[in-house]
């Protein structure tokens, strides 16, 4: 009898899932306070508590940690501009939250703190998986609303829909991409609508 | 008599003017190998042949060189912009050939030589003169297409031309702008087509 209780409820330790969690949790606070490209990965374990070789039985770098916080804050940047799209009814309107929502949470995340803003740079820089994922979802969303669009009869239907979503996603690019939003910062007020303007005049029927 | 010969062809050394030039043209040449931002003046004179008291009558910083410099090559990405826009007939082919030269003609000037680009790197961030004017003459540019475009009968004349212009300008601003372009590379074979693809479209009447 004893026997089965100890098989069924072993002891044991944190599960990998929620290490790996406590790691990433622990190196965004570091990084956000130290900066990423300075941090070496004896600095990060000696601040969290950890020896190296056990941060790297998880990470097998620095980057792979950077990457898991580049991912998440993606993930969250995505989350509110999908939010910001699904408060819309029809295409156009919600092209024009996209282009806003896009606008707003890239500067609160990359620019609220410079620090975090180094591994966006890294990513962006590095094309790091996460960052090439991220972009390829933004341009998945945004053909999603052109394709819905042509289907409501709001949007024209005579170009290819691969060279639409391809140029507005040009047009998006400067406000999406850390290293090109740090030199746009004079735009950021008035770009969204007027881009949208543009953008929505060209995909009139 | 004599004294009259005297007087009309005075003993004189070059004009201002040409010794500017000489010394703009030798920091070209010297930037252009070692730097913009490492060199200093006295670095400059030593290499010129000059004193640097001598250079500072005629320039009253490093930067002053470094503007003059650049206005140069602005100058000539705005001239090779000029004269293709002057090959085309109609305001849209006229559009087209904008992006398709200036996106060129930036991308030879600003980085055939990494270390020229430097100057213009300067030059956008610390928002000197001639960036600023050089910006001001392409949207005047646009601006000219345009109006023309309005009065021909092909573009659209609903939307006010301001927007029109500020808008197209916020396209062309991630190539026309050093910091910016050195961060689309990847982009730059495509974007001139397809991002003027798009403005044609919006513009449509």
């Amino acid at each position: 009898m004893n026997k089965t209780v100890t098989h069924s409820v072993p002891a044991r330790g944190p599960a990998d899932h929620e290490v790996r969690d406590q790691i990433v949790a622990a190196a965004t606070e570091h990084f956000s306070r130290y900066g990423y490209e300075k941090t070496t990965v004896s600095d990060l374990a000696k601040a969290i508590g950890f020896s190296k070789a056990y941060i790297y039985k998880f990470f097998e770098s620095k980057q792979a940690i950077g990457e898991m916080i580049c991912a998440n804050c993606l993930r969250q940047i995505e989350a509110e501009v999908r939010a910001a799209v699904d408060e819309a009814d029809r295409p156009p309107e919600k092209l024009r939250r996209m282009f806003k929502a896009i606008v707003a949470a890239s500067l609160r995340l990359f620019f609220q703190d410079r620090k975090l803003y180094e591994i966006a740079a890294s990513a962006a820089t590095g094309r790091w998986q996460a960052a090439l994922a991220y972009e390829e979802r933004i341009r998945k969303l945004l053909q999603d609303i052109l394709q819905e669009g042509r289907q409501t009869g709001d949007f024209e239907r005579k170009t290819p829909l691969d060279e639409t979503v391809m140029a507005i996603y040009l047009v998006m690019r400067p406000y999406l991409n850390p290293l090109l939003l740090q030199h746009s910062f004079d735009y950021t007020d008035e770009a969204p609508a007027q881009l949208s303007g543009l953008v929505l005049r060209s995909l009139s029927p």
